[in-house]
């Protein structure tokens, strides 16, 4: 049942098909999607080119084939995360305008190319191996409609590389930081400048780097103000600016 | 706005005063309290007689006396658990029924004394130590209308104490099994017991008890099948037995 | 030493060849099986047909042919969880009858279908991911004698999704939920209803996860007060539904 | 050394009291204060009306005082946090316009109220008890120059107050969740909209909530992707409406 | 039922009141105290002198005067631990020749001063913080009947001081160790003996001490292949040397 | 320098060689193998038959077979423990004496039959998955010259099997109990008998067992005092048993 | 024995009163703190100046005391730390030399103030918190006989102030970096610098910092190649620079 | 922007074309690499043959063999670590004379081979599987231009051992200590000298050695007070002994 049949359902209460207390009682027990939050949530999506999103990792091929082709039926633009090199290939024959980017593992069809963030994001990583996490994160904004702009290797052990790029950084309307082993980085850019900075802790290093948890830590800890956390190796992340309210 | 309200809708529309698609949008902005699960829920509530709730750990005198109030007021049964005695002594003035269970921190202001489960709740406590837990778990089962009965002191290392009161065990539709240190008892009762066993690991131990950690894992890995686990020292949980559906 | 051997010792009490004394001696040192919990117990698995169960994780393939031809020879329903092909391959030329569920790596030998279950359990898997773990809880609910419904797909970022199921969820006796990530759908789901929910938080998710202890937490801090907690990717439960005593 | 002292040092050069590459000599020496990120970002400072914010915890009153009185002493706006009543007593009577918010532990002292935030801030609290978390989070807002709007008590385990006040959370252009427990509610939030949701664990909640870090889990694993999170009861975080550019 | 109504069961086989097969109903009923190992155990506690032991944590002044006054009066030794001075107030008054330890908080009722153990005890401790925890590892071995030998400050800073008392390590029959920070004693006292090392984590130390965990560890992963361990602070422990069988 | 060296020196002081200053000087400086504990280690192990021991693990074959090879040399018995077949097959060529048991990765080279052992050792494990650990404590044992009892799959689900085999355990010496998940086996074990238990917790389980830590914690934290415990899955353990001094 | 005994050993056997097998035999059994590296050590102790250390915590008065006395006597100088307010009182009476900084609570009695330090050590601390640790470090090189700058408030937040003291950190020969919080300070100092970082976690920062964890995990992993770490809230580290051998 | 650049402001300055006011704007944002610590930093890398150092593990081949071109285009000394045999492959081809040792998978391109360190370095490894990571930091410290000296096998196990090197030790100008399992000799090499020792704890062990965790907290922990710590199998460590300044 979506907004027609609700709209049949008043009709039917105006010729008096129905009575109000029996309407009530449907409608209790409509389904919320047509109703509720949901309904209203799919409307701005088509509206705002939102893409619809797939985590590949814990799917068969099967499964995921499958899901891609629902959601690549609807002519939004599709981003799937996680993807393995056989899942792709269950993808690709149907879908040729598909694109895997194999470093960081995401499958891109990209059908609305309209830019809708305002202002850039910039996204930095710290050293070469963060590198596939940042490409997720600059993967997720480009798709979403933001112009973006990446810093490469540009780590607390070499700061003046950084310095050098401040401009990028002041300009940028939120900067993403990928950076695993201490996870200094966020807080070293948290302080340069005014915009929010969302900091993603990578898995890179060893030993008590554990995985990416001394990183997320030090991160949490941050004594910059403005800097947030999301999840270890997490470069999906969906920042005001990658979905404006018209 | 509720179901009256819902009603007036219907009425307006039946009447022409308000057309089919503006009474759609409008209904899109219903509180969901007065169309979906929480009305439901709160009709649920005062039939099945389900007492209101209360944390105390963390609220004002103040606060907790108000909410004390408001839920006194509907002349349902009340609990209050992890109550200090400066939060009952704001309580108790305009509460004379309500009692206090220094042991357990909790206040029942009881008035329905129905018993609504359907067979005995059996609350095994292994150690004097975890009895204040497993009073808890009793003045909850009690005020949502259960018979129960609990053994005392009954732990892993004097098990014949435990095997001796296996009739209890036996007869029971649930058995709650608060145990400390290595929380090994519910393993023991879910191998004699058909029943579904809920463990609650207690804080009682010391060193590498972590506060309830070690009685916790040693459940959540226990070999017996029936055993589920809910929180350190909760011994607030609610059954199905204690909330039947007529 | 068996029931047998026991009532032998009171008949030779009986006929005065051995005294009382010495019988009270003898019988200080039986084999508890044959006097205890153990064997009532025993009867009771024959009574009400509880399958015999194997964990398959590491026994090697001959210990795993050798425990499931000696339980597949009390002509009950056997199961075995976390098996592996190979450990399949071994037992499936003797036991014809074995199936193979390759998703939730469960072999079934079914030979009683009754429904011994009063009212139908509810399987709730948050995403696909998740599908594996709620299979095993469905594969042991079904040879356990219970009616099941499994409702695939309905994590809490497509809330709607649940609740246009909600009828399935009010009806069940006990639901089981099996979700990973933050594991919040417990939570949503113990809200909803006032049957128990046994949650099942799975290894699903990634980075900050860490293999379901993300969800394992969550759930058992709940604060709906029905939910209670399994080991992580643990679909093997028994609940009371599963074991009716008649 | 500051702007003078490089004005100065080019007039010598001007001059040619100095040469060019002893210039360049001294200039590699000079305190990075007074040429580099440091000066712009007092500079910024200034402008926009930032307040100067000191953390209280682990300051002696002396050292407390002192600092308070050379920010003060700019006449800027000045915020405190984790604030003693001891500590705020050594402020108070030098800064009689210093208020002290006992609930959430705050000094605020505020003589810029021009509103630079563009859009509200919603700050929500899950339950009662993390309340002075999100009064921290209100008073840093506040004092930043934002508009700033508090919805109280709208936990999951009742939705339905939530979703009564979403028209609130739609029209933020940044919401901060603040929630302890199993830590679920940005989960729902950040399901609900399209702006971010800055998610902070509160340490509310007993056993398992181990102080806030099940709440930490599971938000940092939220399928929303929206969500972001802080630190443990850390009300205090500057977002970019905070701190507009002009 | 005890011994004698089993003896009483016999006799009415024996008179025929009551024919074998209603007694072996009767027997499967039987409390186990009065059958199984747990009897067997209380014999053996009667006949061997262990003193009866309670845990003084947890537990209000009149539950611990009551279960004391309880185990006094068999005429057995009694130990209690974890005991606070008002505990101790509390059973002072009837039981004159309790004797308290403040220091290791130990109440010590010795009636029995039979030395039972097979050799000599060492109870080796650190540093003089580590003394309590040691010194509850006397008491106890001291009330079950040994000769105990207790060498202070011996930790491996001053490795010498240990060695030079090398000739107690080498003619004890188990040696106890207590320490704290890294814990590394044990190793090289269990490379020197050839007897068991009980080796006592204690919550000596500071920070990354984390209250024993890191004295817990480095004890459990010793290259001496004699080292057991025993939980954190634990002086109780009950060697084969405390329990001789006759 | 060794023995000989010392009776030299002696020899030169005796002969007015050398000076008792000049002696003592140099005695300061003599490898302490030669003096010290080292040695009469040294002498022990030849007079007792302990045999010498490697740890495989992290070897490369080349450095196993050397040491093997410089073990073997002496005629002693030798144990090797967490040996990979490739090691194995670079030591069988050259000690075709040497034995391989694969369930537990260990190589046996015995020369020496004696039982040196007083009393018996029982190996407990809890379940099949238990066996490998307990068979790498069971090669340990007999090495080393004790008579062994290795009781199977007598795991707390069915405690009757356990029970069933009670007169081994009272007749041991000391019982090493191996077991996972919950790891509560010991617990039952040590409450049932006066010998110590020597408890070995094993990775066996999976979730919330966390490779071993589970059953680690719950046997720290055992109720029953004459339970110490050991590394996870090290069945590697020399109780005094194994190592008699004459 | 000591020296002294082993000379008068050698006369013996010098003398024939002794052979040189039995003497070989007695020292076999000497102390070692007369013939090895213990005695070595205190004659360095001596010779350089190190002063006698006591750790107060979990000592009582009495014992304190009668430590620092025993150490006082010596004439070196004496520090202790961790010391409680009454500690300090116990001991002041007899020596009136000892101060106390109540601050980091450390008693020192200094009588020899000669520089034994080649070089400065740079002590810096990142937060007006964090002092006390840093002034635990400051007073152990003072007393060592090193002269120590210590640079306060210089944290990540302000690295303009840290850079300010570049010319200090240059001319150090070694730097100890006290931080809380994220403990990204030495990462910065040690990319900056030659001489090795001693990092120092402090248990400064609330939530997620938990009591020093997240610094000391990102000291641990810090990218800069010459820091390495000491425990939580240690500001008492010796140093070579602390120990010069002449 | 560099020196030059700088120069050529001043210049300008100086030839009148731009005033000291315009010049201060443009130095505010130099790039800080042409002005500030990093170019020095430059400068001293050149001067005293602080080798490069690339991290191998994460970068793929091309981008290994592009960094490594790069670095060694300079003539300096190179250093790669944990380097796999393909990443070397990549190099050997353009690169003879660098070395791979697989053993600790390090690359070294030697071309400066003076020894700038003073004193020797001494590297300690406990076991024969803590060789890989001692291996590491030998390879660092020669590459560095220290000489240097590896004591193998001398764990505490073996401690005579170690003392029989005790002038190796005694001569070292800092002393790098590699152990697992309980990572006590640190403690026991810190308790003989007076010189640093950096702790390296390694992964090896098994169990609740948790990779190197246990043998981590055992170093943090260590009484001796001359013992620093870095990450778990870091055996790349730059002492000031690595980079003297001349």
């Amino acid at each position: 049942m979506n907004s027609d049949s609700i709209r049949k359902l008043f009709e039917q209460v105006r010729r008096g098909k129905i009575s109000p207390d029996d309407a009530v009682q449907r409608l209790r027990h409509l389904p919320f999607e047509d109703l509720g939050f949901a309904k209203v949530d799919h409307h701005r999506a088509l509206r705002v080119g939102i893409p619809e999103v797939i985590f590949g990792e814990g799917k068969t091929r099967f499964q995921f084939a499958e899901i891609f082709a629902r959601l690549a039926r609807h002519g939004n633009n599709v981003l799937a995360t996680r993807v393995s090199k056989e899942q792709f290939a269950a993808v690709k024959k149907k879908n040729p305008g598909a694109e895997y980017r194999a470093l960081c593992r995401t499958i891109t069809l990209q059908r609305d190319f309209k830019k809708y963030g305002k202002g850039k994001i910039a996204v930095v990583s710290a050293g070469t191996s963060d590198i596939p996490v940042a490409e997720e994160a600059v993967a997720t904004a480009e798709i979403m409609g933001n112009e973006v702009e990446h810093l490469y290797d540009v780590g607390v052990a070499g700061i003046h590389r950084l310095l050098a790029k401040r401009r990028v950084l002041f300009d940028a309307r939120v900067v993403i930081v990928c950076a695993g082993m201490e996870g200094a980085l966020p807080s070293v850019v948290g302080g340069l400048i005014g915009a929010p900075v969302i900091a993603v802790p990578t898995s890179v290093g060893y030993g008590a780097a554990f995985k990416g948890v001394a990183a997320l830590l030090g991160m949490m800890n941050s004594c910059a103000s403005n800097v947030s956390v999301v999840n270890i190796d997490n470069g999906f992340f969906r920042d005001r600016l990658f979905t404006p309210i018209i």
